[in-house]
């Protein structure tokens, strides 16, 4: 917020919070401003104020004016150029104006937070939920001068740690997911695993179906990789299979990415029963499917997984441990048959060689020792609390919930646009999540999505109820 | 080598090679063994052995037979139908007849020694050689809880840490490549920078120059990536310029890939002159040139790079410590001007997210203690001993060095067949990096690349002799 009691200028101030989101793209190149009355009035300073800061920006070079039509972020031109293909733009209320942004914002948002303030729109657990003495113990125990050197000086296994491969492979055992150590292949994280799939089983130009609303930077990537998104709503029991079939007759699509168990952003859980017609439609139509269980973690017992089902016959199994361990591991993994394996392998190879075994090795450990799984445990114990203060917050300040709350992230209805909420809510030092970055074609909604673990904080609802009541 | 002595029979002694062989795609699909008495006559066995072994795999549907012809291996056909596009096959001897391979098995090659025996075709140094009680001391600084929870459980800095940027920066500074901590990206090795490059400034079918010969890795990416490659020979001060133009004439590229220094596998290093002209052209033509220093720890003090010249306006410099200090680390790095740096950067993020900052923090302190310059003068020392014996070595064995010995590798003229010769080495338990591997086409060549570190063993020599003199 600006103040006046800072040793820094109201204008520059202002300046410098415009400057740094037209440099972290929440303000992408082509934004306008918004009019320096509108500035005024929302940022509670004089119109002397903002055209002082349109001007330091102005000879920044960072915006231009454009004859009475106001001042926009200037185009960087090389930045533009080589913009890949297909990166549909997401657009993004910055204040009064709606305009192009990128994926990058949301995705820098991922790792910047505005503030120290609590996030609801953050994707992952805060990091005092996860601390623990036996991650750092795991770690140490890879840390003899001996075991280093053989863990470091060699490039490593291929496809991953062999300890660890075990250790996952009886994991998805009694997940009935049925994968030896041969058909794993780790990865830098679950995204990796993803972003290897797709560049495997797909081409530039090829469809591929994608649940809707979905993950971000699942759109993005595929966007950035040339593929052609076709949507598939997700409903409560599973994605729409109607509209899978009419895709499967128009397009062929080549692959299917499906968060089953607890979707993010809906908490929606696919029932057995759609399972087995989402893979008879696979079969009759022969396409993959990557299975993303991101969440499995957080998971009922007997969720179930297509997978499972399938039995990695055309299913590919994609997980990871950012969301319950420690993001910064990068540790994530994918299973398929043996065959598709050996190919997935072959597109880690060339993108990035091997991974770093130390942390396997740890990974590995905490959960042959039971770790990780009683660590789950408190942490899901942890977050039906946090789950349940936060719905009734949520409630009582005029959210509805779109979906039954479950997992991590609540699907919600703010009733006001939550692109403008959004760019207001920045103001005050909160980044949200809104409903149009779920989106494939990113259209105007009124949904954002919170997460639980980061939304049990009144002020920030307070400051919420406030700021949607002027929209 | 086959053994009378063994436990085991001398046919299931032969089938187990042969498996192996085809499952590590060194006999990929399609590839047809040699004849029975061919094979008796290689291996030292009777016929009625090489038919047995041949059985075995046929019941293990490894191999089939074609009437009259003799036995191919089996197409895999889940793993062959998604080929990705312009791989085009590697031409690799097996035994007697060429067949088509993937680049899988060289990368695979990098990673599976053959046997114990030192092996000239490896392209790292030997881990003996790397080891060190300063590297250790770097992770275990960062290994208390405190320390551990702070670079694990947040996502870390999307560019990578802050402090090994720092050092990076220094560093870069010390060879003249104008690099601030924000034009830089940490990547998961030398080669995911590559990758990242590739995929943010190029589209499927985009052509791109590439340095010939070359690594092989590089070539496989390009294809996997559906890019069309144009090789330009690779000469002692340069690349050759005329084809260079040719090929801007003709094809318009965007990106020329090179290793400027110590170039692999020539060990060439760029002169000034001819990097001025490169970036002259690349001015006029408007391309980029992403600077792939692999090598730059070996490189003698004041050589040249395209990055230093071009102030980092349209290069791009790639590096990485997998060489020098630590594979499995796996920290790599590219520097670019701020505009497109924050286009790379968004390719990391889709692909990867961040990277462990745990392992880049360690490197910092290595680089900032000045830990990784002394080791990297001891290992130049101890190389150029090496080298020495091993050119020795190699004339003495009939073979001549089509350049000038320098750096890690050393590019010898066999006067024979090299595929052949590979597959009979293998035989002895060696692992050879034949010449064709470092072509685009991979036509049949008479070079081979060896390690100058790991190439002083007078056993391999006289094997060497023995097997090329039976060519």
């Amino acid at each position: 917020m600006l103040t006046r009691t800072s040793t820094q200028s109201l204008t520059g101030q202002l300046a410098d919070r415009l400057a740094e989101r037209i440099r972290t793209r929440l303000l992408p190149p082509g934004a306008r401003l918004p009019s320096v009355r509108e500035c005024a009035r929302q940022q509670g300073v004089s119109p002397y104020t903002v055209v002082a800061a349109y001007d330091q920006l102005l000879a920044q070079g960072l915006v231009e004016a454009r004859r009475q039509r106001g001042f926009y972020v200037r185009d960087s031109a090389p930045a533009q150029e080589g913009r890949l293909p297909n990166a549909a733009p997401m657009v993004i209320q910055m204040m009064a104006s709606r305009v192009p942004a990128d994926a990058s914002s949301l995705i820098r948002s991922m790792f910047h937070r505005p503030s120290d303030k609590p996030q609801p729109g953050m994707g992952v657990f805060p990091p005092e939920w996860m601390s623990s003495t036996f991650m750092p113990t795991a770690v140490r125990r890879m840390t003899s001068t001996a075991a280093l050197q053989e863990l470091s000086l060699q490039y490593g296994e291929p496809s991953g740690d062999a300890a660890l491969r075990r250790s996952l492979s009886n994991k998805l055992v009694g997940i009935n997911v049925p994968a030896a150590p041969d058909q794993i292949v780790t990865t830098v994280g679950a995204t990796h695993a993803l972003d290897i799939v797709s560049r495997t089983l797909l081409r530039a130009g090829d469809p591929v179906m994608v649940e809707e609303p979905g993950w971000a930077l699942e759109f993005a990537r595929l966007e950035a990789l040339g593929m052609r998104i076709l949507p598939v709503p997700r409903r409560a029991d599973g994605p729409d299979l109607e509209v899978m079939a009419q895709y499967c007759q128009l397009h062929s699509p080549k692959l299917f990415v499906s968060v089953s168990v607890l979707h993010n952003p809906t908490g929606y859980s696919l029932t057995p029963g759609s399972a087995h017609r989402v893979l008879k439609l696979a079969n009759e139509h022969d396409f993959h499917i990557v299975e993303d269980d991101t969440y499995s973690h957080l998971a009922p017992e007997h969720a179930t997984r297509l997978s499972a089902l399938d039995g990695l016959q055309r299913t590919i199994y994609v997980s990871g441990f950012a969301k319950i361990l420690a993001p910064n591991w990068r540790i994530g993994f994918l299973a398929a048959s043996p065959e598709l394996k050996e190919r997935l392998l072959e597109t880690k190879l060339l993108a990035t060689l091997t991974t770093p075994t130390l942390f396997e090795r740890a990974l590995s450990w905490c959960i042959d020792q039971g770790q990780l799984r009683r660590h789950a445990e408190r942490v899901r114990i942890r977050l039906d609390g946090a789950r349940g203060r936060a719905v009734k917050l949520a409630m009582a300040h005029g959210c509805t919930f779109a979906s039954e709350p479950a997992g991590l992230f609540g699907w919600v209805d703010t009733g006001v646009d939550t692109d403008a909420l959004t760019q207001r809510m920045l103001d005050q030092g909160y980044l949200l999540a809104p409903g149009s970055l779920f989106h494939a074609r990113r259209p105007p909604s009124t949904m954002m999505r919170i997460n639980f673990a980061t939304s049990q904080d009144a002020a920030f609802w307070k400051v919420f109820s406030k700021v949607r009541a002027e929209l």
